[in-house]
């Protein structure tokens, strides 16, 4: 679906010469791909400035094909989330633009890298080694999606110096994104040194009481510095795609 | 046990033939067969209106077989829900009239298929390709209790316009079952633009703070919109059971 | 609004008369009137055969009459809940349409009451003498919304003859809603019995590991009985509405 | 450790022959055998009229076997809970005395069944089929404790005509042991038929919010019949120990 | 009702004077009194050997009072917990066989004292001193139900020499009753000292993680001696209930 | 503290004039003023480009205007948030630059507005009326932080066509504040619409399983619109830094 | 209590004057006084080397100063936590010698101040200005306890030179208290530094998912510093008696 | 990094020969060592007395090895701790000064074991035989941090006189570590006998409420004895390194 088709139908609606009813179908059957199990929303690209990407877990791989043969036939680049090596060997045998990440667990189909866009830089740290899938996650994502990113990784605040290291990148950064498990401190600690907005990504490295994430969640959720919102629990890809809007918008 | 032997009985009473205990030991016993590890429920047929229904989880092959010997001489259709494979090959291997859907775990033993009764069409939505074996194992109970039966899968509320496109089936429907996980936000979509009752199914889609459909449920107990009610996450049966008695009521 | 107006302004679109997007914002507006604190959806009589219901809780009494004010001129009743004794003194001074249940904490405005339609009998039990709050909401809403409603109070499973006197009136329904507290072991009990469709109601009674009608929520949805479905915890209100649905599809 | 030793020694220290100090260690080393993994309390049997209970579940095969070499040595009945069939299959296979009940997942290990004693006979109940493990954990406790045992499977509320089948039974027992998931209703019901105390043992049987067996322990909690108490979600062992206890006090 | 208007009424079923429709009606009603807001259960007493008891907590003074008239014609006691001050002068004042005791917020009904039976003494202690309040709820349900009590109060386990002080006491119960907050650390210590059966009662008492008794609770349910079944938080009543029917069985 | 006693210190440093010691300690005591219950961040403004914000809850009267005392002699601009009306009328009764907004508790010390800086307009959604006082919080502190804010209230999407009206004011926007409680699906229906990043709001309107806000803020972490993240429940505060964080940045 | 009427009472066992039996009674009987409400503990002291303090949540006035005036014969120190003012103007209208703290809700009766021990100085830090009462109850009772204690508050993560500005201080105690609510970071950015042994102290300060306090805590036992103990809640007073026992040790 | 390179450091920038800011980057890098999926923190040895001590679980054996090949070139002991046997045995392969414990899945590299310091003996008392594993992961860390320890495991509550023959042993430690699944009273009676600083540890040992450790954790937190400070679950690391600082302090 691209603009002139639609500029053309609605110009037939206005003149008369295409029923109301009819224009609603159309364009909704021209945006809409139903294939049984899956409505793919060809539209989203128009309306949100990228496609919608493939949530892998829980999908067969069948699924993840027949939904990507749709899409790749229209979009430049298309990401596929949470793949084992198993269904990523099946999905990159059969695209030669598809590549797979296997720390982040990510599909990447892209005929052509993105041409970098955006305001400025996007800053992803990690905590901890352990929290590196998830960063990663995330910096394919916002990679993928046309911006600039960096990262530095295991600089958690049982060691606070291995962070105050880094504070020209801190500064520098449009938007940033902190990736912890454990007690998650860490998005706190840095948002109160910085003025630009701060992704927090909870993990669910730690044991006990770490619940699986919940603790680290909680405690970004009750931040006490103000420049800062959260994702779900090892939601890597979500903040990578918040930072890219942010950055882009 | 059927209506006749009943009457009779129940005469005998009357007439002073049978005495109270008696009778009353007999209706037991006709009505639930005791095979040591269950208590057949075969009155259950005619107080209901539908038999039993096998739940397979945490039963060994073994006792299904012998449940399923004892209700399939007595019953038109059993339904044996939550089986893997491997049971299931061992159940469809002894009964020709039982076949076996793969996605929705369940096992259909059906001498013929019953006859459609009630007074419309139960319609089934689901919010994503994920949440198809929930919604399928709803419609295979709903279709095997003798309803008739539509689906539309993947319209979640992340591309609204895919549910728009569907309007008229929404409309149409005597009952709606909506199956959903992560947020859970379809069925207070849906049910806020139709008049009829919306069964609601959250599912265990999802990762992080979905908290295994937890979220989902809460979410859809909450509804703002008032003609909807729960059922347990991914309880795809019982909304299919439940929509068939709104539908044969 | 009602059926004639909009059967008007569809014409005007159909013969070119009236451009698309007029006619889109004409038919919002007409249903949808924005009074700052809230927007009132006109429209959902039409949509749903129902008014939109006043949730009570959390909002001043300003902007309830505001609201109130508005949706009595073009409805014939009209449903506050969650009103407490002060609030409801009010508004009933103000509409003498209007009656106050202090109970089920419920304002009813109604011109007249609704012809009594529907297939059939809605039946409200109760386990508990204190659910009789909760259980009344429902009865209210229900009867308010034109169906026949009959009900019988504490008739909890701790002493489970008391239910068995009542078997005429369980098999007689079309439908029936359950209210309990504490364990929540009612429902279970009575969709056992019967093979109309259950609504089962959770109250926040009990103490301890009652959490506050959590016990009872979880257990109800986790009925070894298929014909229930399960609304939020005390929602007396969503209950009836939700019945009512059932019997007048 | 038997009455006669004590007596000789309690002796010696009120003739002064003995002096607190070395009295005190005496008594203790007698009772309590230290093997580095392990204080075996050999006193038990003296003060609880049953031997210690090795709890297998996470305890190596050569630990639980060099615990029952030193318990072996000076008890009649030993009790090993919660093994697998292959460390089963290893303790079997050492002592002849020693049988395994692969549902119960139980090793029993006696020299001869002990005398029959107590007032009464121990009623066991379960709701469902899957239920039976649990509810035989419970069984074989309580028989090897030296009780009179019966059982009854698969009566739970659904179909509640089934219980009712059994009432004689519920009314000659002592003590009744009610094993139920899901939602955990039957304890109520049964509770609510009967004099006697009842053991409630919630079972982790269920799905989505049965939680793990938290749903059917916090609704036996609430349980609105007052002759309840309850043990922890799947503890049949508990259940069969408690209602030996309350059989033979 | 009592046992011979029941064998009266029997024998006419038996000799067809009396149909079985017209019994059954007959029995029911005898037993169960429906006063609107209520089922009174006069059954109770017959089939379980003590009087249904009122449930203060959310019913107002007009139900209590209701409740009462009816029960104390038939009955010789009756309790009524968790009443509030001013609930109790209400019934007092009306009743002058009726006392209240203000810490344990009980009132009792009784036309003379229950002789004492059963088979021994009930023992109940608590840990602190502010779990009085349930023990004492404790005391006066077994006192009140004919059985032999003894208390002791505040031996909690941060001074453990103080339990031990009471051993005679602890070894001569035929049941034990113990209450605490907090950790919840006295039933199992004491459960491990005695043969007898444990009611383990949870209070609310303490703060933070005490998690308004759920810590107690499951800390009790956890217990690593065999002897002890547990009643909810705060349920002196229940815990009184249980041991008296473990006494009197 | 201003950029340029900052820079002659450094300068004096750089010349060995001042030690590195004496250096950093008049660093440390030109930022941050100790005045015993609390150590007042003079440095954020220059760090973070708003001063720091007094969270008013759990604080005296006393303590708060102690701080803003201290604070007012060098900032522009102080916020105070979660104040009741007693507290806020002792402080604006003091400062004649401080006004008080009952509805969102929060008071607004300015010497004179900020001027309007940012790349766009902040919007701010309330799914009920209900929401509004928690969507002000975010209103006023976007305000005072110098941005253009525009507000659209109850648009929740039981009656989804209201935020259909609204589409213009959507697209509009650099970010978006969305404001929901009870299910929280709001958020995702909204960032499905459109590109820019959308700040969710949980608010603790609701009962039963809303759990005081919990659930809303769970579905909107799992929201299956990516350009969504969350700030805790009621945080209206947050979100109005959080967007001002991203429109200025 | 005292170290020679505890030595005589010995001799006379050794030398047979005194059983076993009336040895162990008097040595429980002089330890322990029974005030029907309360077991007063003299034996503290002398095991623990400080008396029993008296935790004065949910105790009436008249059992704090029954259980006082036992006390304060015997002891130099008695510490009463949790008091509101209305109680501790009661205790400190009767005792000269007792004083009570607003702000920590302590009453402390010492009849002279102990003489300082202990190896060094315990340092207790508060994130904010809203967890000062908490910290107040810790500094009290480790002050009353004998040690040289020293503070500084409000030095939380959101601006963390604060803390730097201390770090002399830091470095120079033996053992560190950290108070803090919201996520709970300080404690370990602080263990992060020093090498001391930490005791962490969570506040229920904070809103929406601080969940009381939970998360607080939960963040604290996750700390990814190793020298962090974590007490309850608001456990001010345990902290302090906790950071006593390390430093006189 | 030692203390002679960095007092040589800090006279070239105290005599103008090193800026400030060359001096920081280098302290900064001296310490600090960046292996992109870690930042070394060298410093810490300096800082806390003991190396950092790296966390296995999580992360891949390449990742280990790598981390210690730069650390055992600087330090002469490290630990890793969660390690399972595969990877153990890739690291001892490398390095022969490694050892593994399979019990506590723990390596302890050390060139030479470090002498005994601190001033007296830490005590670590075990529960159960299944909270083994968690005791002997305190005793290797407080084993190769210099301290002297001794363990007494098996000793429950369940039987208390277990603990009493170990009564001179507790008394005589100068930190005790006590380790505790299920309900977790070990720790409250242990310190409720002894004067000196308990460190409680609970392990997820234990089915059903024990919540996977969260009960013996909650428990311990509410302890009514006050000389008990709290680790995360199974975190039998932190209690050693914990009560090792209270050792060496």
């Amino acid at each position: 679906m691209n603009q002139q088709t639609l500029h053309r139908l609605l110009e037939a609606v206005a003149q008369g010469r295409t029923s109301v009813d009819q224009a609603q179908q159309e364009l909704v059957h021209l945006a809409v791909e139903d294939i049984q199990y899956a409505h793919i929303d060809h539209h989203r690209s128009l309306r949100k400035g990228f496609p919608e990407v493939i949530f892998g877990e829980g999908k067969t791989t069948e699924h993840i094909i027949g939904i990507l043969d749709k899409m790749s036939s229209q979009e430049q680049v298309v990401l596929v989330t949470r793949v084992d090596a198993e269904k990523a060997h099946a999905i990159t045998g059969r695209y030669q633009d598809a590549s797979y990440d296997a720390e982040a667990k990510m599909v990447i189909y892209q005929k052509a890298p993105l041409e970098k866009r955006g305001r400025g830089t996007i800053g992803i740290l990690s905590a901890g080694t352990s929290d590196i899938p998830v960063a990663m996650e995330a910096f394919l994502t916002a990679d993928a999606m046309g911006n600039t990113v960096q990262t530095v990784f295991d600089v958690g605040v049982a060691g606070i110096h291995r962070l105050f290291a880094h504070k020209a990148f801190l500064e520098s950064a449009t938007v940033l994104i902190v990736v912890a498990g454990m007690e998650g401190a860490l998005p706190s600690v840095v948002a109160g040194l910085v003025k630009c907005p701060v992704i927090a990504v909870p993990t669910s490295i730690g044991y006990g009481v770490s619940l699986g994430g919940l603790t680290a969640l909680f405690g970004m959720l009750n931040s006490c510095s103000s420049n800062v919102a959260v994702v779900n629990i090892d939601n890597g890809f979500g903040a990578g795609y918040m930072a890219s809007c942010i950055n882009q918008t």
